[in-house]
């Protein structure tokens, strides 16, 4: 008989075109099938939490697939992590009920982006953090990040190709942390998000960072859903998805 | 006139077949002294605290090179961090009086080894732990790393090719650092070190936390001058040049 197994996956997704299959390119989701059809014996079609961008990492990825294979979640993890790249792991694998969906099922996400804000950039997180060197002014970031909480239309905040979909999402969470090694982890947490809407967030909140627009203009744009007058793009590889709730 | 500069270098050494060049090998020498050319106009030979093995990183390996440019070290720095690929930096460059020698006029230097004992491996850390999920006995080993203090013949620690220099080497210090993340770090600082003596000792040193080996037999594989009775060499990624004293 059929089973649904979901798994948490961790990866770290520099080396990758994003998560869904493409033709001709590398990306997550195509690495994951591949694990599960030499494990399971048969192909196998994935469907995950949602789609990352080229360059951006999960600490919790979830997907979940049918199988008539009769393998204990257990044996397949272990096994899948021995087969799997060293980018990849699955953190956890068990069946779940025929209702579950990994993408419909959602109840919030969480995403972490990550800034190293320090006289030197490490080489040794270069692919896990945006460098900047130049100080940060931390308050007014965070008085920006207060106005997302809530009910919003973040067209201001959507890249083109997000679709016609509802604009509207509800942030819960929005902070900022500073450590000491000038790690700063800027979190967000909402019902779900509109397409690069966490790194579009994140470079317009740099710009407020830096002096370079007013916490006031922040606000403006939001309010505009007028994507034109936000700020760059934040890169992806300092974007983690963190937590998937449902 | 010809001036002598210092550079202090981080390298993560996980792309390179190790410090020093060879024919049709990228190797970190080559890339910098391709680098400083560039900046210098003109070849440029440097001398290295040490070399260090392909996968073995650095927080701070020293070099120095003679030069007839009158390029400002700060300049040169600036450049350069701008010319070199990621995974390299200048931290510091600066004259230095001609008789300092980056290798000669060494005092002493710091290794670190970075194991991490978790229940799963940190695919973000993979090129910078060796990862192990059984558990240490770290009170033993602390114990063994007690007995290297000081002067001895590490003849047991170390590898082929090291020649037929003296194998006497002054231990100044040999500690263990577990943190919560079940990052284990084991730092010790020699007056020099012979061809992968840390990583023999580390090696050797798992063998006695996984309850393999006593540190009786620790000692006696010290005194016994005979390589062939210590441990495994430890994976090349966990080690870390730390710093080199002058």
């Amino acid at each position: 008989m059929d089973k649904k197994i979901k798994l948490v996956l961790s990866y770290d997704g520099s080396l990758y075109h994003g998560w869904q299959i493409q033709q001709n390119a590398n990306t997550l989701q195509a690495v994951l099938e591949e694990g599960l059809e030499k494990m399971l014996g048969s192909p196998v079609r994935v469907f995950a939490s949602g789609r990352t961008d080229a360059g951006v990492h999960a600490l919790e990825q979830v997907v979940h697939f049918v199988t008539s294979s009769p393998m204990d979640p257990a044996t397949l993890r272990n096994g899948l992590n021995a087969l799997l790249p060293e980018d990849m792991l699955v953190k956890q694998a068990g069946y779940v009920e025929t209702d579950f969906h990994a993408r419909y099922s959602v109840r919030s996400k969480v995403y972490e982006y990550r800034i190293l804000n320090a006289e030197a950039p490490d080489i040794f997180q270069r692919s896990h953090v945006w460098y900047m060197r130049r100080g940060l002014d931390k308050s007014e970031m965070r008085g920006c990040l207060c106005t997302l909480l809530g009910c919003h239309d973040f067209s201001s905040f959507k890249s083109a190709g997000s679709g016609n979909r509802n604009p509207v999402r509800t942030i819960h969470r929005a902070e900022l942390l500073s450590e000491d090694d000038g790690l700063v982890r800027i979190t967000m947490e909402a019902d779900g998000f509109l397409r690069h809407m966490v790194r579009n967030i994140v470079g317009t909140l740099v710009e407020v960072g830096k002096g370079k627009m007013s916490a006031t203009r922040f606000v403006e744009i939001l309010e505009s859903g007028d994507r034109r007058q936000a700020g760059p793009k934040a890169p992806a590889r300092g974007l983690f998805l963190v937590k998937v709730n449902y």
